[in-house]
């Protein structure tokens, strides 16, 4: 008789067969205004079993792919750096064995971690971006690895024109004027997908999810909740735009589960997860 | 002075002059995920009062019909069979006497007790189902009387092409391959409404609403809740769409009100009860 | 060292200096399904940390206008006659002192005080009405004084054809049919706000939104929700069309944050003062 | 067949044949802090289902006594003046009808409603006072008619030295000095019961009890919670102790259910009740 | 790389090595009040990690012994012959492997197939039963396997004078005149556990706790809260009086953890649970 | 006309005046299990219109002392030793000006920002902890700066038999095999608190009350609740004993008011605030 394991619904491939590694990264430190992203992928593992593994979206199967779920990284709170690092150094062996890495945080800021081990390896990278905040700030009160500057120092690795963002539609005015001449910031919709997703389709692409970037209305369960956001149909059309791209990897980020009661949220988290797990495998 | 009689709001009939009569069928012991649907009767009951009795979508009033609510059936928690034929003797008696019956679930499984009663009288029986889940296995965990089966017991009495489903967007791969051959489902949206309402227009018809059906955020209290629902807006037009037909009896299902502290999920049931009793009866 | 100081982002402007001047009402006693409006300016202020003070909608920020943050004004729970008289001097002295006042409800009937110090000073008011709900009854319960009575109360001080509605969704009979002759009322949508700031533009206006004509999915945190609500987009859309108006005071009434416990909510009420003030200010 | 019929458990019996009348007086108006007291009622009948008739404390059950549950009164929000008449007015009919009143609050004002109808009717009437606050202000904001002056009010009527209050732990230092010569107040717990009710034994009664006597660990649901309270049992003790008093009426007020989302409060409140009913009739 | 194992802290030896095996039984179809034990073993794995695995009331760490947490049972919803049938199954065959069977349930119904599986092995068996309701019923509303009867099938098997109750205070009149005859009851308190644990001494023993055996105070994710119990502290006492048996198997059932947002509930069942694998293991 | 102001109750006093300043220090970055003690100082403030000024228990009235509520200190998320330099700044300051310092938590680790400060200007300095948590730990996942290890921190500067630790309930082995040497720890309980204070009486003395120290079932609003805590009244008897005491700081920690959705958490802080500073002033 083996422990008792517990996997996102439908991951239950051993890993050396896997070709996708799922994993957590419970890490919410510098959260500003309210945490709770810590317990994000605890939450989806357990409530995945409210959802079936098959797609009627794409007409397929979870169980049709080889997916491992790795359980959640230890990681120590309150010291970023060392959290970076620890994330960089999981992806990294992951890419390095053939497997893509998909991410569930945590915080934001856990996307660099991941981003730094596909850009090492990937040196053509871009990165699909989708959110409410721009997250573009050089610092916030002084700290360089905040949930506020995490695109800001991707693009750092990256430079001009190698992020496009979606869905924005909160920043400081700094921040708007910066991403102008730097990034492809689209405003409050997605319209612009298809156009970028042939942009993006001859390079490696990571995809990062901010589910704030989805309306609070649908998904309330989260830190920093900004009204006048895209439906959960659209990101998943938006997402499913990018089935044909080169997705070295993905993440899921800000779902703070214990903010809304209802489940509501944790309950899409794991559809949505689903469905880009099926996309991008 | 006469006991506290509470009734949904507008339904003061006394029953010998009622035409429809509301009752409620608290039971949700098959629930797999998360119980409580058997809240949903008394919580639509008391809740009522938040609503006017008047319609503006329709220009009428839930008080110019002879309504009586009955209150809700005694029904034993864990014997699913019992149940089942509590519920059909119930709305036998109402067909009886030439009442319309309107039942509040409960889980869906309530739903064959009443369309058993129903199809034994209108042998040309069209059941109008809508739902996110396609409820069509033929068993679950090796139990035939399950939320999960409860339209495949339908099509066990009815047979194949009577069965119309709408806004389905969760199922097994094998749920969806067998309804392709014996049900009409659409899937995600309700488009199709018109052209069904013409299809049925000559048969008995009977309703069955699982309110997952409607989009999770504006209806989180639900035991099952999936993202990419249709709005509530969208579900009355559909519903009135239905207002010709000779509707024979009724139902709201999947209200499981503790999941949504705001009350909002309750409250939407509430008015839509009102618009389905002014559109039916 | 100063005392504590707590004020909605960006409104850290002296009273002296200021052309707007924000405050709260905090009173729900006529309330009479859920109370807990009075919660709200409270909730506003602390909540207002969680955005930016910049709008990408409008390209402006809060901080570039001069506005002052009261407070809340004293009231007395259960005389409402009372709360009248002060929030209509807490106006009038604004308006006599060149300021624009912006209140934060409380229940709707705190309009009512806001409007009689508009009326006084601006003969020609017109009244542009956000809600839910027609607030149009004569008496409520054989009060005057009610939620349910105060755009009523407005037509006494204003007279036919100076109160425009939009979004109204529920009413007796009585009032539709009342409204049909005394105001312009829209149902369920806000698709004339454009020819109604048209004929409005010659007139001092002032604007009151009862947050609850906002869909219950996007906004659960309020007394008396109903279903098939506008969206915040479209809200905000309608309101900034008001923008070249002669805005002489608004409000914003109704959220009740303890039915929301996402807090989301409050984080769009936040959103909403925010993009009013810039554009009216 | 009859129309729905809600009591509290265990209190079926027609109004003629009934010694015991128990109503709902929903009605929260002068709540300074946190209303929500008008749905106490409510919630009391519809989750007294989950307790039992009998009591194992008394060895008695509910169902052998003749109580009526005549629901609850219609009082218009706003208008405390109205609302203590109607109160005084149906308690008054009881007492004529030589049954008992047993009144489910509301705030605690309501309790000055049904001492006035039992004042008029018992002179030599005595109040058994439990609370964790004195409710001795003279006004409350100018307003007399308070949930914060109740007793003073009572005070008006009896007189000093008829009023015992147990378990007092909060109030200004004016009314703490107030009481000293006026009334008999224990702080912060219920020892004196013993020797209170032997005092009072010779005349009739009147128990009141706010609900937030009892610690805030047992009872959450309230409006105004404050530490360091009594137990239940402790309370049911000294409840008990007064079962050989000549008691012509009593209530429990101040449950806020909506600010317990366990549900414990209102299971205490329905169990307390039970035990008082039984102690009583 | 191995999958994501989730135990109960210190639950980490294997299978073979295991004195002890701790697994779950998510089940509560028979729940007749408010459902929602089903969730009770997983919130409990989940939420371990809060507490230490040291405990200082013994002077003793959780990893000094050898226990193996083999997750969750299988149950079908709605089938609860089937549901007892698995459960005996298992513990039976920990019982053959010479290991004690720990279960986290579920309704209280569970134990009854644990008891079954004991009482097969250990012809003289007791039972200490730790429960605010007697669960003595000889069939509700017809049905013989029920939460509420499972004392009741318990003594079918073992007959009278085997089964000592501790801390009743809830039942029928029937009930706890049938008690009196059959089991050893103790109404309300713990006070007889010493002379108990000395009755008991030469025989094997299954212990049962009804977590709602505690005060709602300190236990309020339950699902049935009955005012009144004991203190955390006085059972953990109580139950560290049965160290010196021969503890053959035991439980802990009706952690509703829904019910209890603070999530304190959960947290005190960790404890207890940490303590009981201490003494018994 | 002057700004909004936001003070604890009977905080009014001139920072000139003052003998006493109330402050709050928002951080929770190294917490491990569950944050939002960021939150108090804010829902403290706001939630003492609850209360009294007046104390029964002392006889004394808040507004007889002359306290300034200074706010928030604006504090880095995710930079421990910045947070701790702040804190130790604005509280040195204090004691230079002859101000008592007064703490509003955060988690545990202000304390020692806090105690630097009193350490560096009363040599003598010794700590009385009342707290759930031994924290005790020489590192926490390798960070030495983290609410696990405070108490380890402050023996750093003030060495063996300085530090007086109360009511102790949860740790690790090796902690309390280190306290035994190098701490005064009572376990569980707060008898020792009268030779303590004893003991104590000739030294300057830091009170720091991590309010977790009180049973979960009183104070469900905190990070990591354990069960088998002391009460409020048990807690507050000992706080009076240290009355006499040279108390030349304070602190209350670890409210983390989002896990308490009553509110009953952030109520008892308030009020123990008040005793506090009134016995302490």
């Amino acid at each position: 008789m083996g422990p008792n394991v517990q996997t996102f619904i439908g991951c239950g491939a051993p890993y050396n067969e896997a070709t996708t590694v799922l994993f957590g990264a419970p890490f919410d430190s510098t959260t500003s205004y309210r945490p709770g992203a810590r317990f994000a992928s605890s939450a989806i593992r357990s409530e995945s079993i409210g959802i079936e593994t098959y797609s009627p979206y794409q007409g397929a199967d979870l169980e049709d792919f080889k997916i491992f779920d790795a359980g959640d990284l230890d990681l120590p709170f309150g010291n970023a750096a060392r959290v970076m690092d620890t994330i960089e150094a999981f992806c990294g062996k992951l890419h390095d064995n053939g497997k893509m890495p998909v991410m569930i945080g945590g915080e934001h800021l856990v996307t660099f971690g991941a981003v730094r081990a596909a850009a090492a390896r990937f040196p053509d990278l871009r990165v699909m971006h989708f959110d409410a905040h721009a997250d573009l700030r050089r610092d916030y009160m002084g700290e360089f690895l905040s949930h506020a500057t995490v695109m800001r120092r991707v693009w750092d690795l990256l430079g001009d024109g190698r992020i496009y963002q979606f869905g924005i539609r909160s920043g400081t005015r700094e921040e708007f004027e910066w991403a102008a001449s730097h990034a492809r910031t689209e405003l409050f919709t997605l319209n612009s997908i298809d156009s970028c997703a042939e942009a993006v389709c001859r390079y490696p692409a990571y995809v990062s999810v901010d589910l704030d970037v989805i309306d609070p209305s649908e998904f309330p369960g989260t830190g920093t909740p900004e009204a006048g956001g895209v439906s959960f149909r659209d990101l998943l059309d938006a997402l499913l735009c990018l089935k044909g791209l080169d997705v070295v990897g993905f993440d899921i980020c800000e779902l703070s589960p214990h903010y809304d009661s209802s489940g509501v949220s944790t309950a899409l988290a794991c559809k949505l997860l689903r469905e880009m797990l099926i996309a991008y495998s």
